[in-house]
């Protein structure tokens, strides 16, 4: 099976940038800590103020299922939820 | 100086993904091996047929130069080239 590639395109809204990466940074180091099947997981800012996009790459659709099912996920996304402006827009692709 | 991602779109004639992808994985396999400023390069099929994204990351703005004006990036682009239905769409991205 294809590893799976995610980009993930988050709007934070104005006065949150500051929360949301802290937020984020914790959700990061439990994906690298937790999350065998995760080869990629970083966070990056658009051009576009309080846009950010986020490169994620998984060995398989089971693991894109433990990163959504994981408890880091749940907690750290609940945290990150009040910070958003709109629901994250999420782009599945397969490896070549 | 934060790193850089860069998200690259490239659309593929019909019938040209096999070569397209061939001379692809020769990039990346360059690009790994030459480039100490390079951290990600990874290349996804989209959802819509023909369309594919390169994820990438680059410690600073210094190492996409030494990208861009490498001899493997200018020979397998060249070869690249034929394959594709337009322009690249290059979004730039700076790492939190």
């Amino acid at each position: 099976m294809s590893a799976i590639g995610i980009i993930a395109t988050l709007r934070v809204q104005p006065g949150k940038e500051a929360e949301f990466e802290s937020v984020f940074a914790d959700l990061a180091a439990a994906v690298r800590a937790n999350e065998a099947g995760n080869s990629y997981y970083r966070l990056f800012k658009a051009g576009e103020a309080g846009v950010y996009k986020v490169m994620e790459c998984y060995d398989d659709a089971a693991a894109t299922e433990t990163h959504r099912a994981s408890d880091h996920f749940r907690t750290l996304g609940a945290r990150l939820g009040p910070c958003l402006a709109g629901a994250p827009e999420i782009e599945t692709l397969t490896a070549v």
